[in-house]
């Protein structure tokens, strides 16, 4: 079983390649919950959402999330009630954080209502949080600390980040069903998605079981580099790395994960990058990384796949 | 300052008369939060949005509930992701339960939510629900006790009455306004709207404070029948008088509130019934009682206003 671990949109696109390259018993998708938040008395989880969409192709492909062809009716009427209005929720999206928050109140577990959901959208590869309990990504900026959704889509990433930390990841164990996999030794190989680091992807390596599996030695991980020729495909990324000091470029996305990965997906574009990568010890295979149809995706995922294939032949 | 006391679409269309003929400093439309409940994780409160939806003119006329030119986007989801569909909630309409839900868990009360709602909609006049408390009508029924939209919406009205209780209502107070109004002897004339007196004007009067003031000898009260030759506009009116074994047409009704009704306002096509009516003592007045448009509306609201005054003159 192949682990992908991802957060949003990029996340979700190479998790979309992963499912086109492999069968749902060899594919597991590993989702972010740091994003998940309370809003409007609903239980929000973006990045499975996005996942969730995304496999089951319903997904807004110019947004980069919530659903195509959404309406805004009951955004524009919140409006005129003097509402919240500042995270924006179609009509359709609504539907699945009203019944999600009625089953999580209901004492069912975000795995199992993911996967519920996952079955009545007709996505058969396994999407499963990070963990059922509660997990929060906090920002610490120059303005003060903040939540994470305040920081991202309230203040639209403006203040400059400090620090990060993810309420609640120490206590946290992975979702039952990852668990067992992990516990089985079933797992033969990591795949980091393209998601942004900071936000996204530490908020799963924060859990202490997570983050074992993927500092072990037994398990193959390969990481695809989110950032081309200094620039993020998407979100605030590069503006991250500037406000922590962690580089400008694919090579500072290397350093941040240091050991933890064993293998780099970099782009094209990056290839001058590659010798220096590779003297750090580290296999690496340079390709087309932007996965702008669901064609470059399986084609980016197959690459992936090789590579990790390669490290278990080490 | 004349109260209406109002439910459902009956009530909400005399309301809108009486709002046609009074200016906002002369009424107060009390109006039922026994058909209030819980759903999906919302307060919803269906009697409140009838009244305060068509005093805005933006109620759906042809279905009786709800806002014109709704959609259903929502719902659909709702449908697809498994949720309860039974209760219907458009997408626009969807935003003033979550944002009551939000503020009530804020611990707002229900009046001052609905003061709010009532100026964002730019409605004038006063509509205040009957108590900020907890009160909820449950209906015994030949298939058990059910909840009230269980019984109305779920179940269509189906099963057969054999009673009605209102949960809270005797310990509940008026709405904070009401009360003071009431106090200070500010009511000179209460209409009773053709709402159904079992499901929608028996919870507010089973409230104590607001069941003394109607049953006092202080304050005259007019009833406006909602039987209209023996049959109801809309609703299970009939069908409920049939369980209860309370007649068959107007003469129920009048029966039903009894010493509570000091004037009835009853249709031109049960003008037969008038003499009767009178002789036990009250005064009658036949018009026109089918609220077809607001003109008709504001006839009939004028009608009763204008009985008050005979009563007054007493």
């Amino acid at each position: 079983m192949i682990l992908a671990l991802a957060g949003g949109v990029g996340g979700a696109r190479l998790a979309q390649g992963l499912a086109l390259a492999l069968p749902p018993e060899r594919l597991c998708i590993v989702v972010n919950v740091g994003d998940d938040f309370e809003h409007l008395g609903l239980h929000v989880s973006p990045d499975i959402d996005t996942v969730m969409y995304t496999l089951a192709r319903l997904h807004n492909t110019e947004q980069g999330w919530g659903l195509a062809g959404e309406t805004w009716n009951f955004m524009d009427a919140l409006a005129r009630v003097g509402g919240e209005t500042w995270f924006r929720l179609g009509d359709r999206d609504l539907a699945v954080h009203v019944e999600r928050t009625r089953r999580v109140r209901a004492c069912e577990s975000l795995s199992k209502i993911t996967a519920d959901f996952c079955r009545r959208f007709n996505v058969l590869h396994a999407v499963i949080p990070a963990t059922d309990q509660r997990l929060r990504t906090r920002v610490t900026t120059d303005e003060g600390e903040l939540d994470f959704q305040d920081y991202f889509v309230r203040r639209r990433c403006e203040p400059a980040i400090r620090g990060l930390h993810y309420d609640g990841a120490h206590a946290a164990q992975p979702s039952p069903m990852l668990s067992e996999l992990i516990d089985s030794g079933g797992v033969d190989g990591i795949v980091i998605c393209p998601s942004n680091p900071w936000l996204s992807v530490a908020p799963i390596l924060a859990i202490p079981a997570l983050h074992r599996l993927v500092a072990g030695r037994e398990v193959p991980v390969v990481a695809v580099s989110p950032i081309i020729a200094g620039r993020a495909v998407k979100g605030p990324a590069r503006k991250i790395m500037n406000e922590l000091g962690a580089g400008k470029d694919t090579a500072g996305i290397v350093a941040h994960y240091g050991a933890l990965v064993d293998g780099w997906v970099i782009d094209n574009k990056d290839l001058s990058l590659s010798a220096s990568i590779e003297s750090a010890g580290y296999r690496v295979l340079a390709t087309e990384t932007l996965m702008s149809t669901p064609q470059h995706a399986l084609a980016l995922a197959k690459a992936a796949l090789s590579l990790l294939d390669l490290l278990k032949g080490r």
